[in-house]
């Protein structure tokens, strides 16, 4: 190869640049972007908004130019944004993550990466910019939707099993685990910046995701994070992309760079002189392809050598890295798709498991007097706010539909709406709609009419939240816009109140005597403070999907029992954070002069239409830890009068450790489905490995010392509890590292 | 000595315990506590509420009994608190020290620690118990009135004023770097909570005052603080007590503990199973005395090494520390004083030195139309708010008076309703005065009454802010409390906004037709977003002390032309935190959905009376750097027709650093008076070691590359810059390290 043959297979080219205005390959394009052969192409399909069988079309024709025009005959690794669902056209939108996260079923969320990766195969995709192992502790910050909540077990294993839908044991899609690290904690909440972080934070919290991805998932790429912690920036820490990903935890597959990244070490850090620079550094640190296009790679890299400030040896490097993937998913041999089939995987599969996440990731957060779910004897439901009925505010940001005028795009969903009018429309119940206001703007002119519909309704429902993902209603920089997004990247918030005057909206609705469900469609937590003291019912919907309002709808009816529990913990007031329930000791019982130290709604809570009842928690060991395994069962009940899921939480405390440690940290968790009336013994078996920690020298050991294992309904809401010692200080060398517990589930006499 | 003599000095006594009810050395409390020694008495004046009289005398009761019937016959060290002011009866309280920083005046901080100094030397004192070289980034944390601002060089300024007239070249009191390191940065901005730090971050910005103070200001006593950083908690963090603190920066004085923070080891951070694993750890990490009695150190010291669980060379090391200090304090030779003159410093040159320091504490940050100073032709000036005439009003936490109510305690303050008085019966015009609502409670039933006394007023003044310190208006946990201290150790806070009702009398205020000047009296920043853009005149006027009155009477009228220039940037919401002038480009540039990234009034702004224009920048170096001086001269005219002090500011960018840095930092100062008419030109000669950084290996360097000097009237308000260049990059050993920059004022032609 040579060396500009080289440089380009580090690069990327954005694929509509290829095809002319009638869609063929354009051949003076073809020679600036691909004669000698490319690295990745960035988006086909979802940036160029084609159908499924277009995008296979066009992957086929660049693939085939790549290998039947250029010199090497290299295809390119075609790569998609697919976080909630493939984001082009006809992709199905699931749940946004946190809402996913809710659901605690990493089996749900292999299915539904499972029917992404089907998605993205018919078009030809080999590479998914996914998921988001960030562990969220600002909720300031617009991607807490993307995440899978505030802690890192939970994080570590929902994206593996992520991962593992998509790459299907590497036949599949390459996932990407993003954003690496400590993307979550930018100074302000701000999205790209500064992060202070010492190194055993940083690994306890922000890399243990990405580490039990790697080492247990076999995750096929990582892609830096914008952000500098300690100075560093990422895209320039060899240390982080270098010493730690690959040298410690033996990563082999590609590290990518978040789009721009590389040439924002230039024009944000200030790190790098000009784009030479930026990217002799990236590349120096570990980043091996350059996304979305090639600005500081390519002909500078080459430069760079010619110039003796590069050595062509660490471009060889990356090179081989990007060769050895394409040839695993097999694009060397075959990188063509059937584009007849390309649309087979888009179909009501799909649609109905999309539905079912929605169900699932409906978490019950207040239920005063079982208000819900509503009964037979309903005559007339109110049904307000401007998350009722629009189907872009049921998605979160990277959903395709969520990023285009809705008169432009064709996609199918069930708004709230829609889903209460077909119960409606079954059951024989009058169904009054006003929107009362809209997500952003000012305009209180609706609420009284909002207010009507409210009056002498038997219920009223609420819909209110933050819109996510772009906003269509023009005039840039105008306050009063209807529907500005305040969740999603780039989109920060100084404050977690409800937007505009939807607060104004809940309090008129409230002040009537009609008992009012709220029920927050949002992909974060809002300091809803006054309504949770206040409204009967409150659930949190999260940004549920295409078929989010089928979701709600059937746990407002009662057709399905609900069982989502917070990935994250909710504020009283954006001064309180960071509030997530594993702080340290002092840090978590400090209070403030007027409000404390807990959250509005903690880690972990969920209601649900039963009860459960925990009880008869054995500890067992086969070794003395601190080796072997500790086993802790539990028998749980469900004593309520009808089947449903429980998630069974176990938390590890350590009682003596030799530096400052979480109050508690969360270890295994189990969902389990029981009939009314019915019991089950729940097992979790803890390596004892799992119970280390970085130590003074930041090697990881387990500490000699009491240790509580606690079993409880939420992190605060701990039913039972029990000791054991760990008789001696270990070291855990890697290999004999355990990231997750063994759980199972049998039947128990009550 | 004994094992139970160096025991024994390592910790302290409650000198209050020492005396029976009638004020006579009690011999069952001497046998406890003193039989064998002591290391310290604890604030015997202070704690005591004795007359200076009194201390004296006692303390001359305590140390001879130590000379005289202990078996080695040495004397204690009495330490005191004394951050604005002797903390004891008669003590003069000063303005809080984020006040004093609003002056930029470290030759008046000199002043006022001198008169402190000889308070305290007075009652017989030889240890104090400040300065806070805490750098404030979290205004939530009720210490921000402690400290010197947000700015590590400001505070290395001020901070080595206060050692040096405290200190008087080791001839007086000791004083104590606290709190050692980090305080300010609590998780959640609450005190003691856990700290997340890089140590690049820690070193650049929280250990910089101390390394300056330790090296330059020859600082004998550092107290640890309570938080952990990274896990490890001060209290037994070897690496910052002992590696650095000593071996790096070669301090030879003694390690205190911050109160109880060797016991919260046990029962905060659960890092130590008792008070005897706590005293050996704390003391094993370089903690030397534990304070502020003893709890984990004495007998649990000597069973530790009775036990073989504690080296007895340990506990000699820190002995000697303390005998060390003691010879040096003179203790040894003569530790009594002179009851009989024990209350000289304590009279009216005080005073007017604290009358003086709040005159030049008072930071105009708005005075639109010129509507201050207040003219001749007042006939009717209305004073409202809750701050105006309550003399503990204008303390902050750590002044005495401050501490107890009112009526039991005897002090002289002047408030600023009585300071206008003076200035109507002088000039004849009427004051109406109505306070209009507590600091903290809810009832608004005064509000009317106030706005009746503004309306048809000439002039309005609303004397605003947060209360620090005590509240003893009984019933603890009622939320609707007249005086709730919202600022002070302890007293964090989730919201900026103006306590209680005061953000409504002050919008009631505005509604009539009378020109309004809002005067904040608080020790920290509040968001007043609403009132900056409505209110034509906004005075901070920090914590004043005793003669606060004077300080804003002056302002208000002209007397005196303010100079105070912010030591911290205000944000316009507690959501916009962190917020100082000194982030990283990217955090410094990245939005909020609604708000921008800066802040409402950025540190270093500050008005005048008259106008200073900048112009004729120069440099000149007499070596190349990264060697010599690079020495800036920028010539300021005042252009006003009044006489006044400017503060003019120099700060330094790196225009391409290895590493993110800030955007730019403050490297001199110069506070500078000229008459109306009149300029001068004023001179920078900063050492280029000044310009260094702690590079990826955290070792210290200048880098090569291209600099600015910018100088402003405030960090966004930039003026005039000039730019050189590093030749190459230079490593800066520690003894070649200078800290501050030489500066100088001449004559200038105009």
């Amino acid at each position: 190869m040579t060396l500009t043959e080289k440089a380009a297979q580090l690069g990327s080219v954005n694929a509509d640049a290829l095809f002319d205005e009638r869609g063929r390959l354009d051949e003076t394009a073809l020679d600036e972007h691909l004669s000698n052969g490319i690295g990745h192409l960035t988006r086909l399909g979802g940036e160029g908004g084609l159908s499924p069988q277009t995008a296979a079309e066009r992957t086929n024709d660049i693939q085939g130019y790549l290998q039947e025009e250029t010199r090497l005959g290299i295809p390119a690794i075609p790569h998609e944004e697919c976080l909630s669902g493939y984001m082009g056209p006809e992709g199905t939108t699931f749940p946004q993550m946190i809402g996913v996260a809710s659901t605690w079923s990493p089996d749900l969320l292999a299915e539904i990466t499972d029917s992404i990766r089907s998605q993205l195969e018919a078009i030809g995709t080999a590479h998914a910019l996914s998921p988001v192992l960030d562990v969220a502790r600002d909720l300031r910050w617009g991607r807490v939707e993307e995440t899978f909540g505030e802690d890192p077990y939970l994080v570590a294993s929902m994206a593996c099993s992520y991962v593992d839908g998509l790459q299907n044991d590497g036949d599949g899609i390459s996932a990407t685990l993003k954003h690496f690290a400590g993307h979550s904690v930018g100074a302000g909440g701000k999205n790209r910046s500064s992060v202070s972080l010492g190194r055993r934070e940083l690994r306890e919290t922000h890399l243990f995701p990405f580490e039990a991805a790697v080492r247990t998932a076999n995750a096929e790429s990582v892609m830096n994070a914008y952000h500098d912690i300690d100075g560093v920036p990422c895209a320039s820490d060899h240390w982080l992309l270098t010493d730690v990903l690959r040298g410690e935890w033996g990563f082999e597959g590609t590290v990518v760079s978040d789009y721009y990244s590389v040439e924002f070490l230039r024009s944000e850090h200030g790190v790098a002189a000009d784009r030479q620079e930026a990217g002799i550094t990236a590349l120096e640190a570990g980043i091996d392809v350059e996304l979305p296009y090639t600005d500081c790679y390519g002909e500078h890299l080459s430069a760079a050598v010619e110039e003796g400030q590069l050595d062509e040896e660490t471009i060889d490097r990356a090179v081989r890295r990007v060769l050895r993937m394409k040839a695993r998913k097999g694009l060397l041999d075959d990188a063509s798709v059937d584009p007849k089939t390309a649309s087979d995987p888009f179909g009501t599969a799909a649609t109905e498991l999309t539905a079912r996440a929605a169900r699932e990731s409906m978490t019950l957060l207040k239920n005063e007097d079982d208000l819900l779910p509503l009964g037979e004897e309903l005559d007339t439901l109110a049904v307000v706010g401007p998350k009722a009925d629009d189907p872009q505010e049921l998605m979160g940001d990277y959903a395709y539909p969520a990023h285009y005028p809705e008169e432009e795009i064709d996609f199918e969903a069930t708004t709230p709406l829609d889903a209460v009018r077909v119960r409606s429309d079954d059951c024989g119940f009058e169904v009054r709609y006003e929107r009362g206001c809209t997500t952003t703007g000012h305009d209180t002119d609706g609420i009284d009419r909002a207010v009507d519909a409210v009056t002498d309704a038997d219920v009223a429902v609420a819909f209110v939240g933050a819109r996510s993902a772009v906003d269509f209603s023009d005039a840039e920089g105008d306050d009063d816009r209807p529907s500005v997004p305040t969740s999603g990247e780039g989109c920060d918030v100084v404050d977690l109140g409800l937007p505009g005057v939807q607060q104004e909206l809940v309090e008129r609705c409230h002040e009537t005597d009609t008992p009012l469900i709220v029920v927050v469609v949002s992909g974060k937590p809002h300091s809803i403070e006054w309504i949770a003291e206040r409204v009967p019912a409150v659930l949190q919907a999260w940004l549920p999907g295409e078929q989010g309002g089928e979701g709600v709808a059937s746990v407002l009816f009662g057709e399905h029992n609900p069982s989502g529990h917070l990935p994250v913990s909710i504020p009283r007031t954006v001064g309180q954070l960071p509030i997530h329930y594993s702080r340290k000791p002092n840090t978590a019982t400090e209070e403030y002069v007027y409000t404390g130290s807990d959250p509005l709604y903690v880690f972990g809570h969920g209601l649900s239409y039963t009860d459960f009842e925990y009880g008869d928690l054995s500890l067992s060991t086969d070794e003395l830890p601190p080796t072997g395994t500790v086993t802790a069962e539990i028998t749980v009940a469900n004593t309520g009068d009808r089947s449903g899921h429980d998630v069974v939480q176990l938390y590890a405390s350590a009682q003596n450790p030799d530096q400052a440690r979480p109050v508690q940290e969360l270890v295994g968790f189990e969902r389990v489905h029981i009939d009314a009336g019915e019991a089950k013994r729940v097992r979790f078996e803890v390596d004892a490995s799992q119970l280390a920690y970085h130590d003074r020298n930041l090697d990881l050991a387990v500490e000699a010392g009491p240790y509580e294992f606690r079993v409880g309904h939420s992190a605060a809401d701990i039913v039972t509890s029990a000791s054991f010692e760990v008789t001696e200080t270990k070291p855990v060398p890697l290999p004999e590292r355990t990231y997750f517990t063994k759980t199972g589930v049998s039947g128990a006499e009550r």
